[in-house]
Parts: C-alpha cells; sequence; structure tokens
C-alpha cells in the first residue's frame, strides 16, 4: 500500500496551490460555501475561483457555473457540495487536472458500507485523473505559509508545528488555541474519513517536511498498523510526536465509526505502541496545549530532575508529588546552591531545599523569584525549573529576563484564578514562557516531555532560548 | 484525645467573635500587620483592636499599646508578631480571657524540636488561659457571616462550602478561586501546625455546622488516624467531602516536614482511606474547583450513566473515551428519544446515539442545544449530562433556559481558548452552570462526583435546580 517514497514530492504542491477552486462557494450568510470563501479571502490567497452554477460573483469575486469554465489551470478543488453532488464534483476536478481534491461533505463512510461504496468510486476517478483526495467528512487544507485557511481563522503566520488530525475540529481548534497562546503552524490537516489520502501519509509528509519541528496527531483509527509503527518511531528521533489516540474505550470505538467511519484499536495495544515509538500520549486538547507549549518555547530537559520554585508554601507539597507520581525527581540541591538561597531567603517559614518556598517575602519582592531562577540554572542536579506565584508585573519580569540567561526548560503555574491573571499569562506567552493555570499540569507536561529526551539526538529546540 | 462532644458549642464562639485583637498590627506597607487591618476593615469588622506599642493609631483605628489595655472584653486574638515575641503574646490573650488565638507567625514545629517545644508552651498556656489557638504558621479563619477575611479578600458574602486547610495558600487560593466563580463559602480555616486545635476538630465542627453542606479539605498529615477515619465516614453520609491529602510521595513528604511540619503517610494508606470513607479524592486545586462547582451548582446524579452532546464531533470521541476511563457509562438511548433526536437533528455528518453529535448544524442554531438537552432530560437511561460547544451567548441562553427544567446534573465544556469565551463562562457560572475547558475534566468531576451517591442519603443538593 505504501507510497513508493516521494510523498513529500508529491503531497508538497498541494500544500502550495497556485490556484484553489471551491465548489459549492456561496455568498449565503449561514452556508458552508460562504465561510470557505470569507477565511480564503480574509487569508488573502490571490488566484480563488468561486464555481457555484447560480451565482455570477460570490463576495466580489467572479464565479464560475462549472469547473470546466474555468479559463487558467486550478491545482486544488475544494469540494462543498451536498453528497449528492459529490462524485459528479470529482469527476469535474479530475477532468480539470487539479493535483488535489479536498472533500469537505460528509455522508459517506461513517454512514455504512453504502457510503464506503462510494468512497472507493471518489478514489479510482480521482486516481485515474491523477489526482489525490483529501477527505471526505474533512476540513483539509491550513498551511500559513501559502495562504491556505482553516474555518475558525486561527491567523496565517507560519511557525514550526504540523498537525495531523483525523478529526476536523480538533486541528481547527488546535490551530485557533496555539494561535491565542503565541504557537505558530507549519500544517495543519484534516484527514476525515480518508479514502485516499490517509493521516499517515501526512505524518510522513510532515517528518520530511522541513518547516514542521513538532508534529500533533489526532487518531481516531488507521488502516496500515505496521507501516504507521515503523514510520512513528522512525520520525520521533528527529521530531517530537505528541499523539491522541481516541476511540480506545468500547463507548469511544462507537462515537469513532459513526464520525469518520474508522476501526479503532484496543487501548493494550495503543499503549505499546506509544511507549515503542516514543510518541507523547495525550487523552485531551488541554494536555496537548500543555505539552506543546513547553516544546515550542523551551529546550528540551537533559533528564528528570525538576527544580521547584515557589513563593506561597502551600503548592510546594502538592507539586513535589505530582512529580513523583508521573515520573519526575525532585533532588536535593548541591550545596553551594543551598548557601546562595540562604543569603536571599529570610531563614523563617521558608526552604531553601528543594522545593524552595519562599514565602511571604516572594509576594513583597517578586523579583527574588529572578534570583532563585538564576541559582538554580548553575546547579548540575537540576535539569529544569518549575516556577509558582501569583503573578504580577513584577514576577513576570523577574522571570522573562530570568529565562533569557537560562539553559534549561521552565515552566511557569500561576495559581491565582485565571480571570484574574489573563494579562500574566498573555506577558508571559508573549515571551516564550509556557504557564499553567496549575502546577499539575505544569508536571504533567513535563514529565511528558522528559519522554523525549532518550530520542533526541536531532531534535531542534522549539524556538526557546537554546 | 478527642474532646467530649461539644466541638461545637466550644469552637463556634471562636467564629463569631464580638471583637478581634491584632497584635503586631501595623500602618507600615509591606507589613503582614498592615495587610489584615486591611482585610478586617474591608471586610467591615466592627470591634476591631490594633494592638501596637510603637503606633498610636492603625490606619485611623486607635491602637493599644498592649492587650492589656484594652478597656474592652476581646474573643478572639490575631497574633502576627515575630517568632520572638510570639509567647509573650499568647500569655497576653490568655491574661485577658480571649476565647480563641490564631498565631499566624512561622518559624516554630517546621524548624524541628525546638520549635515543637514551644508550640508544647504555648498549648498549655493557653489551656491554662481556657482560650482554644489556631496555629502556628497558619492564615487562620474566615467566616464571611461574621466579617472574618482571609488575606486575598475573597469577598464576604455567605454560602455552603466550608474549606479545612493545612496550608494557609491553599485555603486563601481556594477561597478566592471559587468566589471568582460565584461559589459563597460559611467557614474556611487554615489550622498550620495545630499546636491545639487541628484539621479533624475542624472537620468535626463543619460536619455539625448547619451553614456548611459541603466540605473541602487539604491535609499534609494527621495526628489521629483513627478518630479522622471515623469521623469523615459518618460526615460523608450527610454532607460531601472533597478531599486533598498531599505529601504521599517521598518529595511530598521532605517538602510537608518543612512547611507544616507534618507527618504524611503512605500513598496506599491514603487510597484506602479515601475508598473506605467515601470521600472525594483530588490531587490539585484546579481538581478541587472542577468537582467542587458540579456539586454546588447541580444535584447529584441518580448513577453513573452520562449523555454526551456535542456541536464539532470531535470531541464525541475521546470524551467517550474519558467516560469510560474514568468509570461512567455512555449508555444507548431509548428507541424513543432517539425518534425525538432525528426529527431536530439533520441526518447527515451528526449521530443520534450517544455522543450526539449535531454537527455544524448545531454552530448555526445553537437553539438546538436547548431541545437536545430537554429530549435527554427525559430519557431514564440517562443520569446526568455533558455538552460540548463553542459557546456563544445563543448557546449560553439555549442551556441555561433548558438547565430550568431539567432535574439531573448538567456539566458544559466550552472548547474554544477560554481567552475568546470568558464571557461565556461568566455568563454561565453566574446561571449556575458548572463550565470546563476541557470536556475531560468536565468527565473527570462528573466521574468524582458520582462517588458521592451511594452514600448520599441524606445530602442536600448545593444550590442546583432539585
Amino acid at each position: 500500500m505504501k507510497e513508493k517514497r516521494n510523498i513529500f514530492e508529491e503531497l508538497d504542491p498541494i500544500f502550495h496551490p497556485r490556484s484553489v477552486a471551491i465548489l459549492g462557494a456561496s455568498g449565503k450568510k449561514g452556508k458552508v460555501g460562504r465561510l470557505f470563501m470569507e477565511r480564503f479571502m480574509e487569508a488573502g490567497f490571490q488566484k480563488l475561483y468561486p464555481v457555484n452554477p447560480r451565482q455570477k460573483e460570490v463576495l466580489g469575486v467572479e464565479a464560475f457555473p462549472a469547473l470546466t469554465a474555468i479559463p487558467s489551470p486550478v491545482d486544488l478543488g475544494l469540494i462543498l457540495t451536498p453528497p449528492a453532488e459529490v462524485i459528479a464534483a470529482v469527476k469535474e476536478c479530475a477532468a480539470k487536472g487539479v493535483k488535489g481534491i479536498i472533500i469537505t461533505t460528509a455522508g459517506f463512510g461513517e454512514r455504512g458500507e453504502k457510503g464506503k461504496e462510494l468512497e472507493r468510486e471518489i478514489a479510482r476517478i480521482a486516481r485515474e485523473g491523477n489526482a489525490r483526495v483529501i477527505g471526505p467528512n474533512c476540513l483539509g487544507i491550513y498551511c500559513p505559509s501559502s495562504r491556505l485557511p482553516f474555518p475558525q481563522g486561527p491567523g496565517m503566520e507560519s511557525g514550526s508545528v504540523g498537525i495531523v488530525s483525523q478529526s476536523g475540529s480538533f486541528a481547527d481548534h488546535l490551530a485557533l488555541a496555539g494561535t491565542t497562546k503565541g504557537i505558530r503552524f507549519s500544517k495543519g490537516i484534516s484527514s476525515g474519513n480518508e479514502c485516499d489520502l490517509g493521516a499517515i501519509d501526512f505524518l510522513e509528509y510532515l517528518g520530511e517536511d522541513p518547516d514542521t519541528e513538532i508534529i500533533i496527531l489526532y487518531l481516531e483509527g488507521i488502516k496500515e498498523g505496521r507501516r504507521f509503527y515503523l514510520l512513528a518511531r522512525e520520525i520521533t528521533k528527529r521530531k517530537p510526536i505528541i499523539a491522541w489516540k481516541s476511540g480506545t474505550t468500547e463507548a469511544g470505538a462507537r462515537a469513532a465509526a459513526s464520525h469518520t467511519g474508522a476501526f479503532a484499536g484496543s487501548r493494550h495495544l495503543w499503549d505499546a505502541v506509544f511507549r515503542q515509538t516514543g510518541m507523547i500520549s495525550v487523552h485531551s486538547l488541554e494536555e496537548v496545549m500543555d505539552c506543546l507549549s513547553l516544546l515550542y518555547f523551551q529546550p528540551l530537559p537533559r533528564g528528570r530532575k525538576v527544580g521547584i520554585i515557589t513563593g506561597p508554601g502551600g503548592p510546594a507539597v502538592g507539586t513535589a508529588d505530582a512529580c513523583l507520581d508521573l515520573g519526575l525527581e525532585v533532588p536535593p540541591f548541591c550545596e553551594e546552591t543551598k548557601k546562595k538561597l540562604q543569603k536571599i531567603i529570610a531563614p523563617v517559614g521558608t526552604s531553601v531545599g528543594n522545593p524552595v518556598d519562599m514565602s511571604i517575602a516572594a509576594a513583597i519582592d517578586p523579583d527574588v523569584y529572578g534570583n532563585v531562577i538564576r541559582i538554580l540554572g548553575q546547579d548540575k542536579n537540576v535539569d529544569m525549573l518549575l516556577v509558582i506565584g501569583n503573578g504580577g508585573k513584577i514576577f513576570d519580569r523577574a522571570i522573562i529576563e530570568a529565562m533569557g540567561e537560562l539553559q534549561k526548560p521552565l515552566a511557569v503555574a500561576i495559581i491565582l484564578p485565571f480571570e484574574l491573571v489573563m494579562q500574566d499569562f498573555k506577558l508571559l506567552q508573549g515571551s516564550s514562557v509556557p504557564v499553567y493555570t496549575d502546577p499539575r499540569r505544569a508536571v504533567n507536561a513535563l514529565a511528558k516531555v522528559v519522554g523525549c529526551v532518550d530520542r533526541r539526538a536531532g531534535f531542534r529546540s522549539g524556538s526557546g532560548p537554546l
């Protein structure tokens, strides 16, 4: 089944089309055809051809009654038409000589055998026309560098994160969530029912894509288990993969079948796959974002030893627990570190052990955070830092300044209610500091990322300070 | 060791003092003595006596050189003085005949044997004066109904949630986090090093307190295991207890020893205690808040069967997984439910199974959420509802209206980035809808709360619609 080698050469042009035709484009409010038109126009995509037999122009752009009526070549056909018109639209695309066909329309394999038969026909027609198909039942491709948008409009700056997702809403939401936190993407692919190209093909593509350094994978089920396994094992040596495999319970598998028609596979099997391939296994969008923020903004840790720095003493205990629960270590500091800490931290109601508990002093003079970060930055017993505090401008600035010199990953947890410290999140994220609403979530992200370390041989280190 | 019965009669006056003296009150910026003065004044506490030999008035309130110089009786003494002056202050309090002494000052048992000896002396002096001690190394008492504040100023409206915490910052942060989300508290106690009164005493007190319906417990270590066990087992029959036991790992226990001097105990032991007493076991402030929101705002579920309603299809699969992972069921609906759903949900790209996947229709007409909630409200196979969506005013309103008639607990997860949907959180929380940033967190809270069901005999149902 495997496409012989040059998957990159075959797929890359689909991600960089010179022209796109939208079959089913519309000017009517509430229509998907309008939503995509608006997004492409906002994204600034240039050669856009709306196709609609009943409209002469769509949102001010000249429309064509059929694909064949477009005088110029078309590289990518985006099919938004009702299910009954999809086969005809695919035929048009094949006849026009497009390289890629995206079918967003649902109502195929996920509805049963008849739909699967239609999918096979779509794939056959496309193959005869030398076109590749993405979908049906998907949201297509997001590629900021070539102005291809996702429906929620996550922004068009390019970055280093690639998404492959069998769920359109996951890909779209992740791109939006990441953008909101200052993370930028290379490519996003919603692969849907995968009648032709599948998640594994796109994983292979992103593995070879020089613009992609971190890969996020959302899978409901896959068809070529062995190919996937070998590919993932190979890619994780160069690029971290954060993967969410859903549909691993009976209820989840049932939902997956009606969602994208996927066959899901057992939890145990997948646990083994994650362990052996070195992918980071996660179970929610929030967990994806928690891990991604760390991978994207910070260097990889050299080991699993955490130095914990906290202002309020309370979180010290639970955070140390969380580290040990989740497979990290909270080692004693070097003697020299303790001596340095004793010089800047009051003797009473505090601790210069690990966790460092600065107590009320930190609330009164948050600059002490910066000094403690600098001291632990020098301690060879510490591979990464977790800073816990109440936020505030001085706190934020102290951390951002200290991070500039730091050669280790750093994560911050602000324990006041998010509603009250949103400005801190904005400021810190804007300076490449991954910041969490709860220390346990930060610990979880650190622990998951440590899993990459053994495979890091050729990893580049995100946009972090290294 | 157990105080003979009337713990309620003994402790309740400490929570409702007619007058408070603040030993170490100060007008100087950055001093704890000023912080507490400001909070008491903001809270509107009336008979407040600052005690400071070097200031004639503090923030406009007449100050006294010593407790004994106060002409009126004093019910509660709050000691903020440096460690070396604490014993003298306790003696003053005992001589003055106060009922309760709160010692916030740190530097006692958590620093070793010498500190523990001092704590025994404090307890002895207080006992001779018939006073009870809270602390040292604590933040004291929060009691909105009698205008006793916590340092972060969480607000002074009364509610039904009581907090007992060996960490001051946990109690203070939880009260603030809860207040931000519309949750109101009866009492909060930071018990610190517990040289006299301990967490178990306060747990017993809240168990008997008619104003407290839900109890939150943060423990680092306890001294009277059997008393605690029997008490918790008895209280959970009437009031749910959400408990975080920290210091259960080696690193956590080490941190606890330097934080409040507590002896922590093993994880396995505590797992058994939670199971047998029916307390809800959690491991982070975020998890406390997730569970509390549900308990506070919603009725208890009658069983473990969840009906999942989602707009975007993607979250259906992972959410169903999460339910099964965490011990809930995602049952098929009754035939009648399916028929009703088919009438209001388009046939293509959707599912009228469980999860209900409404697809893009829900984005275009969020009113459909309300109708689906009403239908599942009638299905006897469904004990509770989890609604997943993108937020928006129509979405929020549809849910709030439908919840009015619902006799089952309902939780909402909004999957857009929190920064973009804060208004939805505010609106929904303001109408007693517990709302989460990720479906998995909502599922976790539902699953934890289901653990209460077997013990619910006499539970009242929060402020929910039942």
